[in-house]
């Protein structure tokens, strides 16, 4: 998918300084790229690499000077630059046709272009849309239904029912959909709560390797369009998840958060029951949210239990000074005490 | 599986206020119920709930009235309600009878009405029980013993010599018995410790989608009856985990932990090698426990290192207080120094 | 691969006292073994624990009287029993020779001896050395190159162009390759940074179950020759693991760390962007480290944000005493008033 530079600026809306006939194949680091391709500086301190490089064409911000390089202007080059990345670069495949190893049920819906890889196993009445790849080893449980352009990866696992939208990836590992983790206890052990909801997924989510989003218990679970969830993520029962919110590696959310649209979560992050995070709402690596909690957007919170951020440094700082007031209150105790 | 009120009521030890010919199908929540499926309330707030709900039978606690419904009167609703479910509403299959890709090494013994689904493979020795079902691309390693009525889901695996017991669900993912994570260091590299011990699940255990268990290395890894793993929960080799304890998602146990019985842990907890959890002790979420130290039974514990939560709490709010300390040691020092 | 007690002893640098001539055929714990068994003592309290064993032939310290034994004298009885592991018994096969259910694209090399499981799928142009076992059910990418003797478990994913040394064990469910974490956002939602990186894994590294080890972005990511990761460690995008180091289970690393060589990290462990551990830094379970910041070596450091174990000790120490340095100040409040 080469284009020129011209065409590149015109499609990801920057303008062209230079040579806009050049023409450009791939994208790559300074050091890395060769002629044909692309490369981005977003701050001063990367400009002498750009400047360096054996790359003709680099994203830059105005006014930035690189001699000799044809550039493309952007007040956002990392942006602008990821925009063209997804033009320029084909996505290696996943699967090529419909292997005649995958084992495909009856009622089975294949739509144009769909492929499936070597030894996946599709369930009955799976609908799976328009260019969509499933890899090798992929087990698609009955009922699930799977919109157009997605990229299942290998060894991925849906149970049955779940609902997925369009252009949707979900890395090799995840699985989707198994029950929620709930018991009520009596007679001395542990009773199964029914999990019978199911996860609804929309489009332009891309989901970890090795993730687990569990399936609702009496309601669903639901990852609004636009979710990125990282390696390892776990999403528990009738949790909801609102549009294009991010939520780091390893971090996990018991049973019935609520989360807004655009929020934000750190790595290891952890919700107990019932947390609600509104839109906007910043959460860093590691903290934990008690159960019921509400976090306000824009203020970003730290700790366990969270508290804004600003309140966690406050406190920080008076914690490593305790010695210092310790030894203070000490000198009083004897000015007084004399 | 079809039942009437009345013969619900006396499966699960309720009584019936209403009609008791009503025939039931399912179970669901207030909301999405229809008039066949089973509904609960368990307080005042979801009375309401029930009595708007187009479901006729309700669970509910003696005295509350729901007009014209039919009602399970139950001191414990929502467990009432789970065991009802348990009855009700079959689970979905794993597989149907021994799929021809499957493949099924020298000696394995299959009993009756077990199920083995597309490309599992199995190695030799291994014991699967009456009416178990194993999912499609399951890896069960030589020697294994899988009792009965055991639902292993898709894309398990366990490694060699892993002994199950009945009525035991692993979800989608879970690997059981891949080795612990023991060097001794020397001559400036690792040496692998040996990891020859085995895993050992009791029955009614439930464990979740992508949790890990190591097998033990010179003794073994031990998992009573009854215990719940949520999803990616890591067990390290020789640890033991007492009859119906709950661990809840991404909490992780180094190496020969003991966990007594009824054991309640949160998620994201963190327990360092040798730890030991006395029967009824509860480790709040996030938790840290470090090596070889004793939580006791009954008394809550939170924070890293973990303390009761009662102490917990009192250092947090001393902490938020902090600054306001601060300032009266500095009064102090200024009438002080008049 | 039986051994008398002389032969281990020449192989693992000790000296026998007592039968040299004692055939071994396995190692075990004091209270497991059998005649043919090597144990260990590590420490006074183990001692009896050997004497009363019924193996004949134990690894022990110079100078610890194990009366009737045969005794390979060590002063690292665990790295020596460790090593004479290694040598008495065989690691299980993972797989025996190429299944013919493997799919096999072309170009693929497959040296002498290696093997190939049931159902495994190897992408265009991998090359597997020699001796190498690789798993039921593994999906190995385009591009991959695999060295000898690796050990490769049932159910790993290499996406394409994973680089792996010689010696490298690598467990179930771990996935090695996938998109790391990045996004620009711009016009409401997260376009994907582009993830064309490699992973490059050396000489005897150990990655644990359902691991996950992402590709970099726009550079490698690189884990080097030694190093252990335990089951579900995150790795992110452009992280660089130096020599020999140690990562407990569900550790994380966000993109682009740097680890030095002999680096020790606990469990559940943290690291944002960026974050530096210099040659032999020490990392304990649950830490937090913050954004950029280098971790010398030699020093451990504990706590989020983190911080030298002996801060964290003497912080913690006081935030105990903050109800007593309470009372105190309210008690210099009274004299001063007064």
């Amino acid at each position: 998918m080469k284009k020129t530079a011209k065409e590149l600026a015109a499609a990801v809306g920057a303008t062209v300084e230079g040579n806009g006939d050049l023409e450009l194949a791939a994208v790559a680091s300074p050091e890395r790229a060769g002629l044909r391709d692309l490369i981005y500086a977003d701050s001063a301190k990367n400009v002498p690499r750009a400047q360096s490089s054996a790359a003709i064409c680099v994203v830059a911000l105005p006014g930035v000077d690189l001699r000799g390089k044809t550039v493309l202007r952007s007040i956002t080059p990392k942006l602008t630059f990821a925009k063209a990345a997804g033009l320029l670069m084909g996505r290696p495949p996943i699967a090529a046709g419909v292997h005649p190893t995958a084992i495909i049920a009856a009622l089975v819906q294949i739509s144009l272009n769909a492929s499936i890889g070597p030894y996946a196993v599709i369930g009955e009445d799976v609908h799976i849309g328009e260019e969509t790849q499933i890899g090798p080893h992929a087990v698609i449980g009955a009922g699930c239904w799977i919109g157009k352009n997605c990229r299942i990866h290998p060894r991925v696992t849906l149970y049955s029912g779940v609902r997925i939208g369009d252009r949707v990836e979900i890395h090799s590992g995840a699985v989707i959909g198994a029950d929620g983790f709930g018991y009520a206890f009596g007679d001395g052990q542990h009773w199964k709560f029914p999990q019978t909801g199911i996860v609804e997924i929309g489009d332009d989510v891309e989901i970890g390797a090795n993730a687990t989003i569990d399936r609702g218990s009496l309601a669903d679970t639901r990852i609004a369009a636009g979710v990125k969830l990282d390696n390892l993520v776990h999403v528990g029962h009738n949790c909801e998840i609102g549009e294009h919110s991010v939520i780091a590696a390893q971090a996990g959310l018991s049973g019935s958060c609520t989360f807004g649209k655009n929020v934000v979560v750190g790595g290891q992050a952890g919700f107990a029951e019932h947390c609600k995070l509104e839109d906007g709402a910043i959460v860093g690596g590691q903290t934990g949210v008690l159960p019921g909690k509400t976090i306000r957007g824009g203020e970003p919170v730290w700790g366990t239990p969270a508290r804004s951020l600003e309140k966690f440094k406050e406190q920080f700082a008076w914690q490593s000074r305790l010695p210092e007031l310790a030894a203070r209150i000490k000198n009083l105790e004897s000015s007084v005490r004399k």
